[in-house]
């Protein structure tokens, strides 16, 4: 009897790729950071607490990065997802509401109702939002989420569509909480940075620099009020983010200029091969235009998942945990050679058990 | 005109031990960790996602130390601090109550109120709980916590009375949280561990290993359901803590049995010192069992912190922030010297401004 696969955490760090195993699982890349953050660590030897909010030279270096931002709007977290969740505690009221874009990044929901508020959903279109939809959903809540490139779908919104999200939650006084961790992995165009006076860009360390196991993330706001709850409220549920962690990233981002552009070609190539060999495939897909997901549809996405684990050694995440039972999430983070063998697999897949689901 | 000091946020991770600076403030090692901690950084090339419970070779080595304990019952977190926020956070439940002992460690009341709880407390008497008081407290809570060694007053609960906890919460199915941080900074006698089936044993790397800026805690209890609600929380929240400072911790581990006990008697010197200069001082205070803090009475607490930091360059904290607004603390993690000097200008300060407070 196969054990059921209830969530991501089944998957995560168990070292999945072992043996014959393909994983079209977690969504973290497979080469190495820059050298420079490893070598940093040999002559390492702090070991005090740092600066509850990050420290200053890092948030420095960030804040470059953003314009018209001081290192004093810069919060330092354990990852983006640390940024989320004290984001939404400080901004939480009683009976508030979030805005989430579905599908979803399957925390979004819990960090939510883990903030004591409530999450609502503005349905995307062929991945992208539908600006009256979203306008609807919107009005009356506290926050709303933007994930531009968007884990699971692989789309990027549109500019135009950014801009009218700005005006009206601007308008209407609503946090935007823009999650942008994929900025640095966009194929059609440069990212446009959502921005306002109560927009909190949340990013991470993660996937432009590779570091996802030492949980380096942060976020950015021009809302002086926010920073300081959250610093007050980091200093009770975590203190500082790991000073090691934090030394690593700042060596990392003076690598920036070779290490990015290098590896936008080489995830050009995997998304090409896995799209072009997809579509061979005849299944139903957008064209990724950032991050490195591909979400194509499947009858049954949670049975697909089982037979493909269990019957094919092929890891995929269920569309049913990011609000889409009827899709099948493949990250693409992983050498030519395994896309491929892994793409064989979903074939056999398809043309054997998949032919017996109901349609 | 001064600005005024709300909290020991002021003074964390600012380099407070600049320049003329006397800081008896940061609860923090000032002796490096162990050598091994930093040698395993040189060859150090992991960058991929952690298990989110924490690395298993880490957990195995925890593990040991705890009596009758598996891998699976040890959660690795960002510090204590995290510890304590996600499992106030996961037993959390409406109209809940949590006893904290008074005077506190300064972040517990903020953690029971941000699970959406409700802090009581049971007030020591000279440091010690008074059961009878502690078990009125306590009927009708969720959890309690204990924290033996204390911060900030520096005493140890007899073993009599850790008993008599035990059974007691035991029988009313009541959660203890023991903050067991400074179990190995204890000068009196051996550690008393805590235990139970719903005991929940809170510690930390931090002053064990002098790794407070790498934010490496964790837990241990026999209820796998809270593990599991935790871990599950955790993947949305932080996901792993820091595979670097788990190398690290891991690393540090194997020195124990040196590390630990060279540094005893360099705190247990620092402590006779200390005690020895307040009670000259005649300063009214506890003699410390354990942890690296001593916590005088002054009449006026928050002004005499005030006028030792701007005008004697001395950083004490506030008893305020502990539940103790007549007390002032002490911590004497800094060498013989400063603490000497620090002294001297106690004395200054004790026969200048301090004679002008109102009795």
């Amino acid at each position: 009897m196969n054990e059921v696969i209830a969530s991501p955490a089944f998957f995560i760090g168990r070292g999945a790729e072992a043996g014959n195993l393909i994983s079209f699982g977690s969504g973290q890349p497979d080469l190495p950071p820059p050298p420079a953050a490893y070598n940093v660590l040999a002559s390492y030897r702090g070991f005090k607490y740092g600066r509850v909010q990050g420290e200053e030279t890092l948030r420095q270096a960030i804040a470059k990065e953003y314009p018209n931002a001081t290192p004093e709007q810069i919060v330092v977290t354990n990852g983006a997802s640390e940024a989320i969740d004290l984001v939404l505690r400080a901004i939480s009221v009683p009976g508030g509401k979030v805005a989430l874009p579905r599908p979803y990044y399957y925390s979004y929901p819990h960090n939510v109702e883990l903030a004591g508020m409530t999450p609502v959903y503005y349905d995307l279109v062929d991945g992208k939002i539908d600006f009256d939809a979203f306008e609807k959903v919107v009005r009356g809540c506290r926050a709303v989420m933007i994930n531009s490139p968007s884990n699971p779908t692989g789309t990027v919104q549109e500019v135009a569509t950014l801009k009218k999200v700005e005006k009206l939650c601007g308008d209407l006084g609503i946090y935007i909480l823009s999650d942008e961790v994929y900025k640095d992995l966009i194929y059609v165009r440069e990212n446009y940075l959502l921005t306002g006076k109560r927009v909190v860009t949340i990013n991470s360390f993660s996937k432009t620099y590779a570091m996802c196991g030492f949980r380096l993330g942060y976020f950015h706001t021009f809302d002086e009020k926010l920073v300081e709850d959250v610093v007050e409220m980091k200093s009770h549920t975590s203190m500082n983010t790991s000073i090691g962690s934090q030394a690593m990233g700042l060596a990392a981002m003076k690598e920036r200029d070779t290490y990015v552009p290098a590896h936008l070609p080489i995830w050009e190539e995997r998304r090409d091969l896995m799209y072009k060999g997809m579509c061979e495939l005849d299944l139903d897909l957008w064209k990724p235009e950032g991050a490195f997901y591909v979400f194509p549809k499947f009858r049954d996405a949670t049975r697909a998942m089982h037979d493909l684990y269990y019957n094919y050694d092929v890891i995929t995440y269920d569309g049913t945990w990011f609000g889409a039972p009827k899709r099948l999430r493949f990250s693409y983070a992983l050498d030519v050679a395994k896309i491929e063998e892994g793409l064989k697999r979903v074939g056999k897949f398809l043309e054997n058990e998949y032919k017996t689901y109901p349609a």
